[in-house]
């Protein structure tokens, strides 16, 4: 990341965007857009994501240090024990469309879990540590349980033992999964975690320095994710290849009709990262393993030819939600749970940024320049 | 408002809270601290309050200009129409702990509201305007209905006529409430409609720029306004006067003895403000007509005494906050519901600075400055 600090424009102009703006000091997450690095706490997200599980991520993330073995364990303990739904959830699920968006789901369910927390307004580090774990643990129920809901089976209880990544995809199938299987997910989730300040987690510190409780912060991080322009572009890279495998069209022709068409091609390009992104790298080799162990190798064969001929035509590198979606789509995940699925992950990212916020919290709240009418009169009345 | 830019620190330091920076051109509201001046759209806060009504204020707000009679009269008809609560929501409040927090009960209704709503994800300027109006006729239904379900009595149906002041008051205590009281309610949702780019309006604008839809949005500002360093002062500025009422001990004392200890007294001072507060002069013009009207002039004894000893001790004058608490005590309103109405006038402003950032949208993400540990390599596992 470039550090030197780009001032908002000195000559008395806003900033829309706030881009380059250094709104804050963090020391969770360093990105080198131009070395295409990323670093949770100091590690680099390819050792991360090839060693260390989820939950050791979550742990990094909100100590700023790895875990031991017995403070593993008891991480994992305690988010097992978490993972129980107040019943009003349930309830609220129920009564819910089944045709409802599943981010607007899950951004009511994390809403309504404040009502049954005791402990919801609690600011006290130690309070907010215990709610961050309890999200962590609970949003996976929600979106496993509002996903069988929704095709008329009765949700699965979580199980009180084994990974984030174990137990989402129990849930939403009643089946075990593959170690395989697991392993993918899991490595999906510690990629996912954190990327520093994006608009989501932007959006949880500026309600968060109003010293709004953690449900409050999170619940608005929810709808930032939901947003076409930050989230959600995973969804839309599997709608192009499930689109190009039903139509039989040659990858290469459709990528270049749309581009003479000055139309953008999912997946592909990032704001920050100007080489590869390094999470693309990993996820491209987990697309490989998982293709091959279930027969679906026309994904890879796809998602190469589209990236043949937009790194030719374009000079663009695949971004993190590029091989992201044939996982998940081999996994078995619903596409629109995708973006949900990005939540499950980066709550443990969001956490740790609002933790961070409250250790010397500032209220943000920048300036506007008022560019409207003066001296306006009521007509006599 | 000092329009010459105060920029981000140049010298590569962060900005936390980003005080001065200018964000964003916003043509909704001016207000210039030094003058005690606060406008919308061109109209000063003082002709607004004491002329116009909330619906007025909200289409002045959303269109920028007020709106003829025709058009005044078609808003009305239209937020009456728009008041009947998706009936799921009404069973999600009757699932409500009676003891949640209304502020959170009201972020929960507002976000599960989008579930009904076949045009939430439509982002055409149309959709948008149609939901502004939907949300801004709904609100005050939710907050009565939690209000009523609370204390164990069925909700009351909304009105099919009248002003939103009339419905909110109506709905809350199933009796038509008298022309003062409906007046003074009114102006002071004016009042409080709109105040640029506070922390909540930024929230919105925020998640908004991602393009999040109004519901996400809207919910995430409900979200900010809950921080006791935003909404909430009124609320405390009422336990202070609770307790001097029934202690029966000397208001001056009792802020000298406050000031000794260093502790602060709410209701008073501003960060924009820096002479009077416009709407604090209507506020206590209103607090006055209605304590004679309803014999409880003790209230207004005891704001001016502790008025007097801060302006002397400290230089303070009271804020929107300090008269705004005792209204609405007697008006008859819950302490705690104070910062649902906040909302419920707020909701004008807010979505009429989404309609305006998603004329022009620009994703909103600042940087953060890295300050933790590099090169830290994993443990031989």
């Amino acid at each position: 990341m470039p550090l030197t600090a780009v001032p908002a424009r000195t000559n008395g102009m806003p900033n829309p965007g706030l881009e380059g703006v250094l709104a804050l000091e963090s020391s969770i997450c360093f990105i080198d857009g131009k070395q295409g690095e990323l670093v949770y706490r100091g590690y680099d997200i390819d050792s991360l994501a090839r060693h260390v599980s989820f939950e050791e991520t979550a742990y990094l993330l909100w100590n700023g240090i790895l875990p031991s073995r017995g403070q593993l364990e008891d991480l994992q303990a305690r988010l097992c024990a978490e993972r129980t739904l107040p019943s009003m959830v349930l309830d609220v699920l129920r009564l819910t469309p089944r045709d409802a968006s599943p981010m607007a789901v899950l951004r009511t369910c994390v809403s309504a879990m404040a009502h049954f927390d005791g402990e919801a307004d609690d600011m006290s580090p130690e309070s907010n540590y215990r709610k961050a774990l309890r999200l962590t643990a609970r949003i996976p129920v929600i979106i496993a349980a509002f996903a069988r809901l929704r095709s008329g089976r009765d949700p699965v209880a979580p199980l009180t033992a084994g990974s984030t990544a174990h137990n989402f995809l129990h849930m939403l199938s009643g089946e075990s999964p593959g170690p395989q299987a697991e392993k993918t997910l899991d490595s999906s989730l510690v990629l996912h975690a954190e990327h520093s300040l994006n608009a989501s987690t932007f959006s949880g510190r500026v309600i968060g320095s109003t010293l709004a409780d953690i449900y409050a912060a999170v619940t608005g991080a929810i709808g930032a994710l939901s947003g076409p322009l930050h989230g959600g572009a995973n969804v839309r890279v599997m709608q192009m290849l499930l689109a190009l495998d039903l139509s039989g069209e040659h990858p290469g022709d459709y990528v270049r009709a749309r581009l003479t068409r000055k139309e953008r091609i999912m997946g592909f390009g990032h704001r920050v990262y100007k080489v590869v992104d390094p999470r693309a790298t990993i996820l491209r080799e987990m697309m490989v393993n998982l293709a091959r162990e279930r027969n679906a190798e026309k994904w890879v064969t796809l998602c190469s030819e589209i990236r043949r001929v937009m790194e030719t035509e374009k000079g663009l590198s695949p971004n993190v939600d590029f091989y992201t979606a044939p996982i998940y789509y081999m996994l078995g995940i619903d596409v629109d749970l995708y973006t949900p699925l990005f939540v499950m992950s980066r709550i443990s990212g969001w956490t740790a940024h609002l933790l961070e916020q409250w250790q010397a919290n500032r209220l943000i709240r920048p300036r506007a320049r008022y560019t409207g009418p003066r001296h306006q009169r009521l007509a006599p009345r």
